[in-house]
């Protein structure tokens, strides 16, 4: 195990009818004008909204509104954003939805107090050093923004989607209703499942010996999904299934799983590419590049691949052949993602073989290679993409 | 799953020669003068004292220090504690050691700014609103206090062992070296590991259903000590294995594994009056205890035990006869608890079966009833301190 520091000080409130604890969390937390964050209009049409107003209202905070938030989320509302809040006097940021409204406000609250573009902190150049607190009421399930100090944004010119992290990110409260996640279509249900798991995975893949306790802990949220994705599934209105995954969700991602050990976001980061070009579902691009990646470096560390096959897929161990258990797993979990209706090809998603060479160009690692697992270079980004035809 | 808040603001700072970095943490939390609480020499015949003052001294803070806290920590030095810290100003609770230090430090920390007796938020009296910040360095793996927002104090007077607790006792930092655990000696390791597992199986064993985050988070927490612990025993000074437990015992309490759950806390309630009475180790207490507690509770939920039974001590399930396998469970887990040289009897441990009627009576529950899994009656505890014979 490597030494770490952990610190995840968001409160989460989670339950039936927890958002109508917004106003009195936001004014705990220090917050006297609120600007609210949210994407279409499903936050609006559920009542959402209307209820965190009701809630704010009742708490004597004041708030402002940022619509229009897409999937994969672009900087241009972020600097309208920004430019609000300080118009405004904005203290506090409330998220209402998921990852695309939570990351936007993340970096809204880095970029207000930065003296110059805040894409400074997703393209390397500066660090996070300030930020307003930010908290959320999630509406679905996959990005674990909720309860990591992660955003991801995609910059318009040039379709770039990097990432950007600190723990002056993470929010100062999460509203967790699992009923916000009853209306959610299946297919949105599902890419928010292979994203989550997807989290796990790539904490999982390590190249840090004796990690017995963050193993563990990653199997119990994978093996958490395995039983309860396919319940939703099969019944959207199971509130209790909902509920497991909503909090295992955010377990995957708020780091209390990664601790102390190397991990790789190679995966993540490929397919950022896909959605980047695309504009598919971050979910559903996971489900098409995951199994690729992991035929692509099983052969680096058979006996961790084996051992994701038998403790979290159920796979009977071959002794005499590891290999075979290690990539039965692979197609379990490649099988699991297509029985709860994602794509798991290039041609399901409807990606294409000749983008292939533009999306290695823009992962941008130039002759360099990336990855804490095993380490890749363009050739073998390639090579995945044309696994995941 | 039922609602819940859940709120663990503590910055844990992880790995070998972390306490160096304590003179800053303090004041990064705004300590300006602080109060050093320990107990025996251990720590300053380590070096571990020496260090921290420098560390502390670095950083430009005052210390003060209050030594010779007790196992079973007792009121005295609490009373000791407030008035020193209101006579020097203190701003600021460094507890060094294990369970008994850091509870001291929690109890001073809610005593000092309160206007009453101290014990008042023991007995029930009232609730701590208010409390100085407090922070660790840990040298054991057991309680769990460094990730915890409880603290249990014996009243000298009436032999009383309460708990308190609140997210205002919550530590704002702990470092955790796992190098500072390892010497201790096996009998004390095995201690921590029993009281470790013990805060497992007292949130594990509920009657909320569909848990299965949960569930499968406290499995991989017992998992991980079943693994980790035998191979401490055999070499004390195996670093990776006492940094999984490190990290195991901190997550087995700070209730990330048991939100949304009902609890029971019998065996702990059980065990204080055997540390009470007879001053032995908390952990020896709950390995005479829990194995007791388990078998006498197991027909509750005969399947809840099986599904221990079978995901964590890796018993093949008896379809044809389910409690075979429950109780198979529990009898592994005390030869476990035996094999790491614990006591599991009153005749192991040196308690005396003619205390039982005076330990049932000062358990304290009159003619009611007590336990969130199995709501038990005097004569229950009667009946299980004598399955524990």
């Amino acid at each position: 195990m490597n030494n770490f520091s952990f610190y995840s000080p968001t409160k989460f409130v989670f339950g039936t009818d927890s958002e109508s604890r917004c106003g009195y969390l936001v004014k705990e937390f220090g917050g006297t004008k609120v600007l609210i964050v949210y994407g279409g209009g499903s936050v609006v049409r559920s009542g959402l909204m209307d209820k965190i107003k009701l809630s704010l209202a009742a708490a004597g905070v004041h708030f402002s509104e940022l619509g229009g938030i897409v999937p994969n989320p672009k900087d241009d509302k972020v600097y309208e954003g920004i430019d609000l809040c300080r118009k405004e006097g904005v203290d506090f940021l409330l998220a209402l939805g998921g990852g695309s409204a939570i990351d936007t406000a993340k970096a809204i609250a880095a970029g207000v107090p930065y003296g110059s573009d805040f894409w400074d902190f997703y393209s390397g150049k500066a660090i996070i050093q300030k930020a307003l607190p930010v908290a959320t009421v999630l509406t679905i399930a996959a990005a674990g923004s909720e309860g990591s100090g992660d955003t991801v944004i995609t910059r318009t010119d040039g379709n770039l989607k990097r990432g950007a992290g600190s723990d002056l990110l993470r929010p100062v409260f999460s509203i967790l209703n699992p009923q916000l996640t009853a209306t959610l279509p299946a297919y949105q249900t599902a890419c928010g499942a292979a994203d989550i798991m997807a989290h796990v995975f790539e904490r999982y893949f390590t190249n840090t010996k004796d990690v017995e306790i963050t193993d563990r802990l990653c199997e119990a949220v994978l093996l958490t999904m395995i039983n309860e994705v396919p319940k939703v599934m099969k019944n959207p209105d199971d509130y209790q299934a909902r509920a497991n995954i909503m909090w295992a969700g955010m377990v995957a991602h708020n780091n209390s799983v990664g601790v102390g050990r190397s991990h790789d976001w190679n995966s993540h980061g490929i397919e950022h590419e896909l959605s980047a070009m695309y504009d598919c579902a971050h979910g559903a691009g996971l489900a098409v590049i995951m199994p690729a990646w992991m035929a692509y470096v099983m052969k680096h560390d058979v006996m961790r691949f084996a051992q994701a096959a038998v403790r979290v897929w159920g796979c009977e161990m071959d002794f005499g052949n590891p290999e075979r258990t290690a990539m039965e797993g692979i197609t379990r979990f490649k099988n699991f993602l297509h029985s709860i209706g994602l794509p798991v090809s290039f041609g399901e998603l409807g990606a294409k073989e000749e983008d292939i060479p533009l999306m290695v160009q823009s992962f941008g690692i130039g002759e360099g290679k990336t990855g804490g697992f095993v380490a890749l270079g363009k050739d073998d980004i390639d090579a995945i993409y044309r696994l995941a035809l």
